[in-house]
């Protein structure tokens, strides 16, 4: 069993924007050299958050719809009276999310669906450079190393 | 320290179905021969989530009603006007629900309150063959090797 | 590499408590002994979740009035309408904030924002005993001690 730890860094837009991570994730499970598996993602900051999507361009506009239902720009938050930095909306919806995931891999790929991408969702009302944090828990596998010498 | 890799694979209705999976996860961790560890599950697919819930019929019903509030069936997405699958509400739901879920488990058992049951939400419009990943990673409880030999 | 599963217990308040447990877990993982790993945690119960957020009074009631838009307690709930434990709202919003988080540490400290806290959300209509398991995974930085004997 070993461990490896690297920094995913992303520049995002203001006002909604959904990162496609997935390559850069799996670059870094190849570069590990661990066969088998999980890379645990924690995307840094209270505004946003880390799931998976069918990345194309209409659902990418679909999330922000739905984000604009369950936490509207123009609603009026507490957050936004105190701290008057008007992203109260970015933090509900980045809470909703969570800012964890935990992707499995074998034989140095994740088990993520042909349509399935690993996508960080910034929420906040201005451009932002975000760090995902990766972290591979594996080995090596040496029961297949076994089987390849027989 | 060890980790093992299972699927379990799960037939699901079409429209919304609540599957538990608790006693198949339960059953893997058992398998593994670790008594202190993590299991990682992760849903493939985008269409689909995992989380927990009380599992009786009620909530299953009010989950359906709390989904279809969140991501009508009936309402415009772009998703559906790009690919024609009918199926824009299903991938919103799956991405806010999320695919992966970590639970703990001590003495070979899973840490789950007495009422919370682990189920995979299955959203999209048709039945679909799913595959969860669980990836059990842990340890022979050595410590308590040795207080029981004294 | 080692894993060490401790508690943390708290008491919550009834219809809706958010408790700020980032320290506690920072101790967690300082008194592990590990310096790089990943802390999973998990609430037991189905009526309470996990995430992290800006802890700040504004933001607590942001997020109350949040889950009151999403899952309302005036709601006909046919889990009410079973069990009469008048609860369906918080089971709802328990399953959909997700009962697991999975947080990297280096160097002993969590990766966490400056302004992100790990936060227990209570949905329940009762004051209620809580408790979060904390699993750390993890190794001691080796490669660090060689650099620090150069």
């Amino acid at each position: 069993m070993d461990i490896a730890t690297e920094i995913i860094a992303v520049d995002t837009k203001a006002d909604f924007d959904v990162v496609d991570i997935t390559d850069r994730v799996e670059k870094l499970v190849n570069a590990s050299h661990l066969e088998i598996g999980t890379v645990t993602l924690f995307a840094v900051g209270a505004t946003v958050g880390l799931t998976t999507v069918e990345y194309e361009d209409g659902l990418v506009e679909d999330l922000a719809e739905l984000f604009e239902r369950i936490a509207p720009v123009a609603m009026e938050y507490k957050h936004n009276e105190r701290w008057h930095d008007g992203n109260g909306h970015s933090h509900l919806r980045a809470s909703l999310v969570g800012p964890s995931l935990s992707v499995p891999f074998l034989d140095r790929r994740l088990v993520l669906g042909q349509w399935q991408q690993i996508v960080l969702l910034d929420f906040d009302v201005r451009a932002r450079h975000r760090q995902v944090f990766c972290q591979v828990i594996g080995r090596k596998d040496e029961s297949r190393k076994k089987e390849s010498a027989d």
